[in-house]
């Protein structure tokens, strides 16, 4: 077996009795010291399977029990193609593949990808491997929502009668075309981030109970997660799936986390209010919103935070779906320099009715390129960034002022913000920092990127560190260029800029 | 003497004792119930003028008293070549001239216009009269500051010492130049909203005490009243002007109320704190912030509202001075839709510091064409813009739904907002408001005027009254481009649009 990659065992037998879902098949495998426990599935036809993700090399040995039992131990080799590098963890308000290297994903949301026909499946998946991106939201459900009306062929779960679903009976045929997907997103390093639940439903996946759901995400568990390519989202939009209590995410989010045996990436993603991202088992923040909040989330819970709903380039009616392709590459580019992650998506008309956000297809959008450039440049980066505070004072430190702790000379402005209530400060404080900020980030004193945004300033400059020298790049985002503009310098350094939007300015320690 | 135009007697004499600024020259003038109290002026050289408005046709009589005393009659008529048309005034949130022309001004702003070389105030005059603008903003006392940074060659007072200036002697040859302007620029139909005060000063003008500023104010008032194209603006961000207090305020709006004998336009623009535009004597709201917050200041005050600072379009370091054309004329339209009135700027960079905000000069930018476009449309209207409320549910409505006192379909976003506080509620409608705003204006059932902003869609929608017919034009701001897509409509009305950034649609009633 290959580090990194599934490693499965399988047995014949007779369909099992009672449900197909929960079976009594388990197995518990040993590398060294490190042992974990596994569920077998039905995979159908008779076909037994126990499947396992080895995180080590070493000799791993193998205990099978229940409907079959078998004992086995097999040599785990690295396979040192460079395809797999294990399960992306947290680390810090970073990520990291399970073997040291950085990941710096680039997402993309294609929301009912698996509920299309079979070749529209095989173009999306085509289309992604080309692309920039190297992340995928999307959902187990199907999507019933505008532009999503079609009904599915098949399903994760058979039908029961006209009135429902049978969770104890897979619908295999959908596993299997899900798995190779999976796969072959794997086999080309796309990160699958896979929405448990969601509430844009009119076939009662949205309405599930728990005895309906449990079976659902035992099977889920025992097929998916040796897949190192899979993150687990619980929802997309959790707050608007009126179902489902406060219990019932716990108790997914439980489920999950105490029988997924490697401990994949797990986040909820909200519409208004945001899932409580300080629960230990949540290893990042799964965003909607503003990008520019990343600070404010990694300041909160010091965990990775991706930007996972932030508008999609197109022209349908919905003010979520036709941002200019500049504005999404400007949202995109604000995100990544304060060090968060940003989820890309496309909705432009079609003739067919195949929008990428929600059925796949191919991209017809101008911001993926310029994403491929972005992603470039963060790529090149010697670790991830984080955020430089806004230049201009906080909220905190008027308060101080006004109470005397903190000592600065007034200005008309400050002075102006001291005749008004704290909060009414705050929020014009907020007001201005929002416009008047550069968003720049830094990996340590190694690179300070900053991000001009819709600035038009024709002069800038950087306070580098003296101890080091640096070349400084200035990058036009739109344009795809980048033009050395200095090298060996440090301290403040001002330079001249084109006097447009989408400018940025890069500066990385030479040596 | 001619309706509308500055009619003058004048006397010859020793200089004045004492104060040069405040001296015993009045007159009343009166034609049919109208009289009125005006005060004299020195004008220098032994020359002492009574200068008065007249705003009614009809036979003048005046009595002239003081140093001077004179009794005399004329017959004003109208002077019918369409140049003047007598003070603006407001008509409840939209503006009129005297003869009951619509006023619909597009600002822009020379800070420091007067404070320059002849040649330079030259060059200005005539940019402001070759471009769209109506309306310029400009201060009677110099301004210190960034790109401001040169000595004027005279100013409205003589300097007493080293250490200030006497306010009972004017410098005639400032106030002589600065009535040419007036002169030429309203002979050329351009408002002039006169900045009174503004804290951007290191010769003392910010720190005036009411001894010193009410002499000024006097002979501000004798000289410039006369003139129909003058706006009294209290002061330019008077919240940043320490030395002046709330008293200070109040006295000075009173003065100019009380001795002002025509009623021109009043307000007090602020930086952070918006004055009491609520007061009797203030005709509209002089507003510097956000553009979408017309219709907010219209409900509050039932007053005109002026957008007069809303950043510049340029390259400078600072936040407010590198707008993008596109970002400028984007503020414009959203304002003027709105039924607000809007101020332009420009602050590019220049080898000799010449940046038209602060001393004029000519205009380098791309907005000033298209604010011309914009002003061509805005003018065929049939009257003055009233916004069109947002089609999203209202914080008031969501209260009421909360309470049970309104009655519509709950929906999974309703649902999702009446899980949280009325503030937080109140905050995330403001901002998906703000998001999702078609910005839209309308002249009663006669004309629609919507602008789509930075929404990209490709399909668009009105709901027309259906006892008109309507013609449909789609608008390109930036391309000023218009396309006649429908006639003979009305009712609901669907359709495309390009996809980009920047478009309007305008719906007239035809007949």
């Amino acid at each position: 077996m290959f580090q990194y990659e599934k490693f499965e065992l399988i047995f014949h037998g007779e369909e099992p009795q009672g449900s197909w879902s929960v079976i009594d098949l388990q197995a518990v495998f040993t590398c060294e010291e490190t042992e974990k426990k596994i569920f077998g599935f039905y995979a159908g036809n008779g076909t037994y399977i126990v499947r396992y993700l080895p995180q080590h090399t070493g000799l791993v040995q193998w205990e099978v029990s229940g409907l079959f039992t078998a004992r086995g131990q097999e040599e785990c080799v690295s396979c040192q193609d460079g395809t797999h590098h294990g399960l992306v963890k947290p680390s810090g308000t970073s990520l990291t593949y399970e073997d040291g290297t950085m990941c710096r994903p680039f997402g993309t949301t294609v929301y009912a990808m698996m509920h299309q026909s079979k070749e529209l499946i095989a173009q999306t998946i085509e289309t992604i491997k080309k692309s920039p991106f190297d992340k995928v939201r999307t959902c187990m459900f199907p999507k019933h929502y505008i532009f999503n009306e079609n009904e599915p062929e098949r399903f994760a779960f058979e039908k029961k009668d006209e009135r429902g679903f049978d969770f104890h009976r897979p619908c295999f045929a959908f596993w299997d075309a899900f798995e190779e997907m999976l796969q072959t997103l794997g086999d080309s390093g796309v990160e699958v981030d896979l929405i448990l639940f969601h509430p844009y439903d009119w076939w009662g996946f949205s309405r599930m109970t728990r005895a309906e759901y449990l079976p659902y995400l035992h099977y889920l568990l025992a097929r998916f997660a040796a897949y190192s390519n899979v993150w687990w989202s619980l929802a997309n939009e959790y707050d608007c799936m009126e179902a489902f209590k406060a219990e019932d995410w716990e108790c997914i989010e439980g489920f999950i986390a105490e029988n997924d045996p490697y401990g994949h990436m797990l986040s909820c993603h909200h519409m208004l209010q945001n899932y409580d991202f300080s629960r230990t088992d949540i290893t990042h923040c799964s965003i909607q919103g503003d990008v520019t909040n990343v600070e404010k989330y990694m300041e909160r819970y010091h965990k990775p935070v991706l930007m996972d709903e932030f508008g999609y380039e197109g022209n349908i009616f919905c003010h979520w779906g036709h941002l200019s392709a500049f504005e999404l590459v400007h949202r995109f580019w604000m995100c990544c320099v304060l060090g968060g992650y940003g989820t890309h998506g496309e909705t432009f008309m079609d003739d067919k009715d195949i929008l990428w956000w929600g059925k796949g297809g191919t991209l017809k959008g101008e911001s993926p390129e310029r994403i491929a450039f972005l992603k470039e440049i963060i790529r090149e980066l010697p670790g991830a960034l984080e955020p430089v505070p806004a230049d201009f004072i906080t909220a905190e430190k008027l308060e101080d002022m006004r109470k005397g702790l903190y000592q600065e000379e007034q200005t008309d402005f400050t002075r102006a913000l001291l005749q008004r209530t704290p909060e009414e400060a705050a929020h014009i404080i907020e007001g201005i920092t929002r416009d008047t900020r550069i968003y720049t980030g830094h990996c340590g004193e190694k690179a300070y990127l900053a991000y001009y945004g819709r600035h038009c300033t024709a002069v800038g400059d950087l306070e580098l560190p003296k101890n080091h020298t640096y070349c400084i790049e200035v990058i036009d985002v739109w344009e795809m260029t980048r033009k050395t503009i200095a090298t060996g310098t440090c301290g403040k350094v001002e330079f001249t800029l084109p006097g447009k939007e989408g400018i940025a300015v890069l500066a990385v320690a030479e040596n």
